[in-house]
């Protein structure tokens, strides 16, 4: 048979973590990845070879997400076997894809398809993204303690000094070796631009940090949270965390917080031209930085945990 | 023994109330007041008599609360029984009241007590309240639909019409006999005022009403967006429920929606010289209204489902 090329799908999925072990696939274990990959397979008939999800951030097991994206590439088989289904002859593609997609997913409420469509030219859910933005939430005080909100909200036992977080916070931002925040990972580089850092308190007293990076690796956001909040305890002086940047081995000065507090807000891609060579450059700074990173059978995707 | 007058607290309280039979205690089964009334007994070693809370808003089963407000008075008795417990000597009695009560409801995450004071004079939790504000939250796309927001939003299968939806709230404000929007109750006034109905939708598609009266009555803001609802699917006119408001019986024109989507979000009181004279106000309005509502014991608290 003709091999053209195939068409791939973006998609954008929501997920409260609690009783998935993080996003990958791990045999025997539910994952966000699996749960979906698994849907994907009925959907298309199990032709293969089988979807897989590339995606822009791995949360690690208990993380959230309220805007993740991923995406698929589906061969002119797959698309065959999704249009020999009855029932959706108005739908789109792409929209055949979502209603089949959830209604597989029905009786699942912890993980969500908030959209699909197709993926511009040049998109990569992982390599083309520019930026990617989480927020961890802390309630140090009983006023700002919100059971509808305890999933995603870390419930801490001691107030805690926002304006000591926020100047700790703020003098980390940049390009930096994060290797003193990072669960260290063979030839993967731990070099990332910190956009943006931030602490605030909202008027019931909940404590929110927003984080923004290029990317992340593994463990950074919990371990600069954890940071913060060992400055904001006073165990910590402010000036320590980005002090800590120096170092090249992980740093035991902190704790890396719970994941039920952490929750993936945010995905962002360049304008639709400018996709091809942002995952062009994004490739290239990691072949350069990690000399196993060039294809992307061999790194891993963006990790946060 | 002397009897002096009682020394009345103030309770701020939010709860989950997925898993809870509603806010008033009944016997054999978990309930708001139950579980906070069982923690308060626990505290006051159990000196008779036993204390009773009375609440602004009585939720109905599965309805959620942001921001409830209870008063519960305590006498000299209940007072010293509290002094005599060790351990949290430089406390005030609200404050030690409120660690007690936590340290007691520390293993329990879907109710928490926010804050505790001393009441001041004239304050009622229920017939003092100004106002009370409830939100009910619709996700009527899946793009809307939030895993993390699940326990407190309805998802709903089809896209409604939230302007036909706003403009059907808005001629309902104002002074009316809800008969048609309340589950009746023998001798119960269902004479209130709307002060506020409005719907908005947010960028992610989020539909929420946002409804604010003196008072409730049995199951009103369940059937006010459920009438909306209709609305909204275009099976009722968007004159329609301002037209019900002719009738004096209950309308089966609408659904009661589900309480999962219903949260008290907030309960208003005027100033504190004002509390007294609110009270009395109210009582009088009620008695006026409802021949038996004169004395709190026969009369039902606003009731909301």
């Amino acid at each position: 048979m003709s091999d053209p090329a195939p068409t791939r799908f973006r998609l954008d999925v929501a997920y409260d973590g609690t009783d998935f072990r993080g996003w990958s696939r791990q045999p025997g274990l539910r994952t966000v990845q699996g749960v979906l990959e698994e849907a994907l397979a009925t959907v298309l008939r199990r032709v293969e070879p089988l979807p897989s999800l590339v995606v822009a951030g791995r949360t690690d097991a208990g993380v959230h997400a309220a805007r993740q994206v991923a995406h698929v590439d589906l061969n002119a088989e797959h698309l065959a076997a999704l249009r020999s289904q009855r029932g959706s002859g108005r739908l789109s593609v792409p929209e055949r894809l979502a209603s089949r997609l959830r209604g597989i997913l029905a009786s699942t409420t912890d993980v969500v398809v908030r959209s699909v469509r197709e993926a511009p030219p040049g998109f990569d859910a992982r390599f083309s993204a520019a930026w990617r933005r989480y927020e961890y939430r802390i309630a140090d005080r009983f006023e700002a303690r919100d059971p509808l909100q305890r999933s995603r909200t870390l419930w801490h036992p001691a107030v805690l000094d926002e304006d000591a977080m926020q100047e700790s916070a703020l003098a980390m931002l940049g390009l930096h070796d994060f290797a003193a925040y990072c669960k260290p990972r063979p030839e993967a580089t731990t070099i990332r631009t910190l956009q943006d850092f931030r602490w605030t308190r909202d008027r019931d007293g909940l404590l929110t940090a927003e984080v923004r990076a290029d990317a992340f690796c593994h463990s950074m956001v919990r371990s600069l949270v954890g940071a913060s909040v060992a400055v904001g305890e006073g165990r910590l002086p402010p000036e320590r965390p980005a002090e800590l940047l120096a170092t090249d081995t992980r740093s035991s000065e902190f704790l890396v917080l719970p994941a039920k507090g952490l929750t993936l807000m945010e995905v962002a891609y360049p304008p639709d031209g400018d996709l091809a060579a942002r995952a062009v450059e994004t490739r290239a700074r990691r072949a350069a930085a990690e000399p196993e990173a060039a294809g992307p059978a061999v790194v891993d995707a963006p990790q946060l945990g």
